[in-house]
């Protein structure tokens, strides 16, 4: 059984046939079983047990996230700002049920991509939320705007037994990661990979494979996780990007997932899918 | 050695850290061997043999593609509008040369997206094009904007040696294809691959697996091909969505691979990773 990234739980039924038709909406938000995400400082707030909280359905334009056993749920835009950074959530993340997580990404991407979108990017005009909030259509041009979802590959690469990781500037102090980058247009997967780890890292890679994804919703990327074996040793480090990268055996990685006092590194927490893909690797269904 | 997709070619250097200097861009501008991207009827145009076509740099705004074995590579805006629409430039996707589809992709990507960007979304300000046409800042607020890329699953489901294929209204006669839809914020890819075989087929599926992935220019999407185990054979159609969908026996795929006479339906056309993943299938490299 391979590891499954924090952020693939089973989530709620999008029930998205629905935010077509907004008659249906309504009646769901007029339900009595109806509740709406509750948030604290710009994020969706949680319990001492890290479940989501949930209150009476109230404010406009409520964004309908589906059914969860029968029950309706709801988003609503928070007040005040939404952050985009992740260090801002670090904390509630390491709370966050994993049960929860799908929920809590849709509502958080949701809410910042509302934020950021009142204003039509065809003729500039202003937008409202149609489809139950899973679109924005233009008041003047009637341009229909969707959510933004992200595609960022973050990898491994191998070489001779060991695995390439970096540390960004803002880590905190040992953490060391996989590389990562956005997708770009005219992209596939991996070509992403192969064109990233030679940026950032000066290293020629083949043989990419996919291990798995998630959700990240700061703002709102899929995270796509891949793994690759470079052709060599060799760094050439993009010291804009990155503090450093280096190679890890696979028992100083396993020293760092197990907590290990000793540990060479501080490895990425639970809820980054980079752990995952580190814990594929030394399962060895990475291969 | 699996099948590839169509527009997974190697492409071109993207450089994309010269984007950031301005300086570096104009130089590269003013190179005497820069060409630029032949516009045709709102996409790339191509020579008889199936190439794009260059010309010299004119014009505002151009977008710096990147170094083709040193050639500076741009594309500007065609004149009128981009069609999104695939269907329109399906002749000349059977026409274009696999090495230069993904500068196709990337240079119609592109377009579309500044077409549709000139306004900011946060506060209606007009844009301008920044990093090499990498992204547009507002005027008024200074929010960067980024180009979109759309991950869409698209996936095949197999159930006791057979391959369920959809129809949507818009195919030609006969033709049957993966099905697919938009990954949403909150979601895996093994997520939306589920949710979208459900919504559209009423299946329940397991064992979601990765096969291959391509850009799609028709305005942006990343295509990301998988494969899985659906727990049953009966179907509920969506039809909204699809005018038909059946299982296949892996003979019937065969044959219509083959371009068999007497096939039982159209295959997908090669620039279309539907029939990659298909291509996967019938040669045992999908499970
Ligand atoms: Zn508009
Ligand atoms: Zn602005």
């Amino acid at each position: 059984m391979p590891p499954e990234p924090f952020f693939a739980g089973p989530g709620i039924d999008r029930a998205d046939a629905l935010r077509a038709r907004p008659d249906e909406v309504a009646a769901l938000l007029g339900n009595e079983r109806a509740t709406a995400v509750m948030w604290s400082d710009g994020a969706p707030a949680l319990g001492i047990d890290g479940r989501l909280q949930w209150q009476s359905v109230a404010g406009d334009e409520p964004l309908f996230l589906g059914l969860d056993n029968g029950v309706p749920r709801f988003s609503t835009l928070p007040d005040g700002t939404v952050p985009t950074d992740s260090r801002a959530h670090f904390g509630m993340l390491g709370q966050l049920a994993p049960d929860d997580a799908p929920l809590f990404a849709a509502a958080l991407s949701l809410a910042n991509w509302h934020r950021r979108h009142g204003f039509c990017s065809v003729c500039g005009s202003p937008t409202d939320p149609n489809r139950g909030g899973w679109s924005r259509e233009c008041r003047s041009c009637s341009a229909e705007h969707y959510p933004r979802v992200d595609p960022v590959v973050i990898m491994l690469a191998e070489h001779n037994g060991r695995m390439l990781l970096g540390r960004q500037p803002q880590y905190p102090p040992g953490r060391y990661s996989a590389l990562a980058g956005f997708v770009e247009p005219g992209e596939t997967i991996e070509a992403a990979v192969a064109r990233e780890l030679f940026e950032e890292a000066g290293i020629r890679v083949t043989n990419v494979r996919y291990l798995a994804s998630q959700p990240w919703p700061f703002p709102s990327s899929l995270m796509i996780g891949a793994i690759a074996d470079s052709t060599g040793a060799a760094l050439v480090i993009d010291r804009t990007e990155l503090d450093d990268a280096r190679w890890f055996t696979r028992d100083e990685v396993k020293a760092a997932l197990t907590g290990d006092g000793g540990a060479s590194f501080l490895p990425p927490p639970r809820f980054a899918i980079a752990r995952t893909l580190l814990e594929h690797w030394v399962a060895g269904s990475a291969s």
